[in-house]
């Protein structure tokens, strides 16, 4: 096993999941808020104890070299990276895998798997990176006599980059840091640092409507995006790279949001900007959250845009080791390339003052250049760790749900209110005890994105059937209270039968019909979004 | 007739038509850049002048009290109020009228003549507040029964005002002055503020993605919709109030630019702001127009924002009265009603004194509260008067055409010589000589949004074929230095055949399939768009 290699059963590389001592140290951590553990610690799998379903289907000769239908690959593409997911690999349940693995190389080989599965009726998942945590990307269940899954990561290349539009023509099958280091020299950035960055695409960004590193103002990746390529089992959509139009509806927002159900986005041109010259962040306590929100509100509403606006409710602060206490946390912070932020920097401390919020002195300090230090370089760290610290949760019998929505501001005191009674309620019933915390991911001049941690004590061999509950539960509650069943996880399958409530049903046919336009014998991603 | 009847062949009321004297001052203004006018004046026609071929068709008896037959209407709803429109009903041509006028008053109205029309075999015009300037809101050509005219100016109320997520509830009918008279005592905005404000309604704005007041970030209406409502000849389709999701493809942006093909936007939550109260805002002369265009570049590049960021080339300079000389003018200003925007406006001086801009001392003021003053002010009056002064221009026997488009940052200078070169050809060979003028309307971080206007002499009964030749080398132009057939004036049908072109096909395949599914006999605004 190499040192590098991609976990088949959860998160990111083998070689960074959390190891013997740095699991007790969670134990403990977790034993600390919610009591001893009972259960066993479940050892996660190796590929060789994984029995698989033989390969219902072969690759026809001509296109032999891009398939791979190796146990690893084959179980490391039999899920995404749900909690869900990962249970169901520590269960060593791999019921479904596809039967082959594809990674194209090309355009040309994208097209002629999609005409090989179109002429068999084999279904093709669109793997992207692979990251989902809404079931996007495992083989339906019913019927398909074979199903591939298509994995983008040879397709990696920037292709083109202008320095003066501030633009780069992408390849879609790219990883965040790939991408990142591909434009450093340019001096220019994407900055689009979502959860998965690690192990997500550019493709599949755009593909999922992902929600991006800046709190405020632009920040979904379709913001960013000035056209697009995608082949569809009936040809190639390629959009005129433009700044903006009103030319029809607009092509890049049609396929922004297609979860694969149309095409593999295999190319896009991306806006970019410089990397930032000056920074300045901090901070903020507020004894009372209702001052917090209201803080953020403001800000949301001042057009002062920060670039962090991240609100971390008492729990989510003492979990994510921000703080230690009662009060809520505020991570403000902007950066730019071109001018000091500092007024609009003061003027933000001064909203968060009239609030109750309480911050240090030099709390308005201009840095430049550098890289983010404090308070948000730990937050961050712990961010892009969570993943890693979730599969250990999962190893230690917890039951852990993520949920994520957005809601308009006249909404949000009933909203949160509901959401936390109906979880707890759920996490009462299921596991006896448990923690709900908050944080907003984004904020918006109408609304705002709250971003929800569920974790509870799981019983052996019922985790899943504890998750189900929690999720349905907390899903239902989004929909009742007015949020949207996804603000940037994506839809998926978990969250279809919510979706098809929110989503107007006359919208669904249309876009059943547009589906049909480009996908006419229905094989991508059956069962995702539509049909 | 009552003073403020609507024109029934040129724009806005018959009253604000120019009178004699006004015209005059004109005539004599054109003459000094175009040489004396050879061609008799047009007296604009009387509505007893009107032939009108006789309605085929007759409302049924339960739906007798909202349509209307009378002449006035249904002239007044043949054409929209394109140049070519001014000279068809100049040149007292109505051939093709619709042979009902129909004022709904609620939803319910609209459903019945979408049924009685679907069971007929009506063609719908789905005619809005009818100031489209790309031929949108016409009767089809072709072996149609009949043809009725949907005009929406009843379903005007604002329903719903949420001062806390600053968003209201409004009836897609609403005019723009209406819709900011009953938002003003709420201390609210929308500040959409395009040319045919006083004539346009909030859902033709939706339906062409109509672009607004503010020259950089969020600016096209679609960014300030959070939900809408559309009647469809199957349904409704109304989707949920949300500050942001990521749940399939956003449904308001299918909506949005549909121009009326899939149904009639009824409502919509939008986002508003507060009136500002802040003002900052100067004219900065450049001698160089490709330092005035760098510098537009880098304001829009810089993140700065600023409310408008419009750049005059030197005869647009002069034409709108702003300055004489060679100097290109650029209106620099910022507003807010948060914070002062002196530090942004100074750094925004910074980068224009960078490229040669020059400016008053006093350029970075902020005034607080208060109107609009000054250049800026003087050029707004002119702008909305624009459309008045084109209808006298018509009768003057001069051909007008203005158009607009957005093209990526690198390729602008290509684009713009290219534009010149193929409209000023064409002007030459169709006019003998004529005047090209181009301002900014918007700029963006990747490229920017240029708008041309094109005056020249017409010869007697020649205004329309010249007009043609003219059009049809812009467009052509525009689409083959990289830019898009329209930023904000919509598609409609003058620009099919260019936007044909610019849409990826199977985008016109899925948008066709979208449409057979919510407008099955394809009813509405045939020939617009799609089919």
């Amino acid at each position: 096993m190499g040192e590098d290699r991609r976990s088949f059963w959860g998160w990111g590389l083998e070689s960074k999941a959390l190891d013997g001592a740095r699991k007790n140290n969670l134990k403990a951590m977790v034993s600390m808020q919610l009591g001893r553990i009972e259960t066993a610690e479940i050892v996660p799998p190796k590929i060789e104890e994984i029995e698989l379903r033989k390969p219902r289907i072969a690759p026809p000769e001509s296109l032999k070299t891009i398939f791979d239908s190796s146990p690893f690959e084959r179980a490391g593409h039999s899920y995404g990276k749900s909690f869900r997911d990962v249970v169901r690999g520590l269960a060593r349940n791999f019921s479904n895998p596809p039967d082959l693995v594809a990674f194209p190389r090309s355009e040309a080989d994208i097209s002629q798997v999609m005409d090989w599965c179109g002429s068999k009726n084999y279904a093709l998942m669109i793997y992207g990176g692979g990251s989902t945590v809404a079931a996007g990307v495992e083989p339906p269940a019913g019927n398909w006599p074979g199903c591939v899954s298509l994995d983008l990561r040879y397709l990696d290349k920037i292709l083109e980059i202008d320095s003066r539009s501030r633009a780069a023509r992408i390849q879609g099958g790219i990883y965040g840091p790939a991408l990142e280091a591909g434009l450093k020299e340019s001096g220019l950035t994407l900055r689009h640092f979502p959860q998965s960055f690690e192990f997500s695409t550019l493709g599949g960004w755009i593909a999922t409507r992902s929600g991006g590193h800046f709190a405020t103002n632009r920040t979904h990746i379709e913001d960013f995006v000035e056209s697009v390529r995608m082949i569809t089992p009936a040809g190639a959509v390629e959009s005129r790279r433009l700044p903006a139009s009103g030319a029809g509806p607009q092509v890049e927002r049609f396929v922004a949001g297609s979860e694969g159900t149309l095409g593999v986005i295999t190319e896009a041109w991306v806006r970019l900007q410089e990397r930032p010259r000056y920074r300045a962040g901090t901070s903020i306590k507020f004894p009372d959250y209702s001052e917090a929100v209201a803080a953020v509100r403001d800000l949301a509403q001042s057009d002062l845009f920060p670039t962090n606006c991240r609100l971390l409710d008492p729990t989510e602060a003492m979990v994510s080791g921000t703080a230690i206490g009662k009060d809520a946390i505020l991570l403000v912070a902007f950066e730019s390339a071109d001018h000091s932020p500092e007024a609009a920097m003061k003027r933000a401390l001064d909203i968060c003052r009239a609030h109750g919020g309480k911050f240090p002195d030099d709390a308005a300090t201009v840095r430049s250049g550098g890289d983010r230090e404090g308070a948000a370089g730990n937050w961050r760290r712990t961010f892009l760790e969570g993943p890693y610290l979730r599969d250990a949760l999962a190893c230690l019998g917890m039951v852990i749900e993520t949920f994520e929505t957005a809601v308009t501001w006249d909404k949000f005191d009933a909203f949160h209110a509901g959401i936390l009674e109906a979880v707890r309620g759920a996490l009462g019933k299921v596991c006896g005890k448990g923690i709900v915390s908050c944080r907003f991911t984004h904020a918006y001049p109408d609304g705002v994105a709250p971003y929800y941690t569920v974790i509870g004590p799981g019983r052996a061999g019922s985790q899943l059937s504890q998750w189900n509950e929690i999720k349905a539960a907390a899903s239902e509650a989004i929909l009742r209270f007015g949020g949207t069943i996804t603000h940037h996880h994506s839809v998926g399958r978990d969250h279809r039968p919510w979706y098809d409530r929110e989503r107007p049903e006359l919208f669904a046919k249309a876009l059943l019909a547009a589906k049909q336009a480009v996908d006419p014998k229905g094989i991508l991603n059956p069962g995702v979004l539509v049909g």
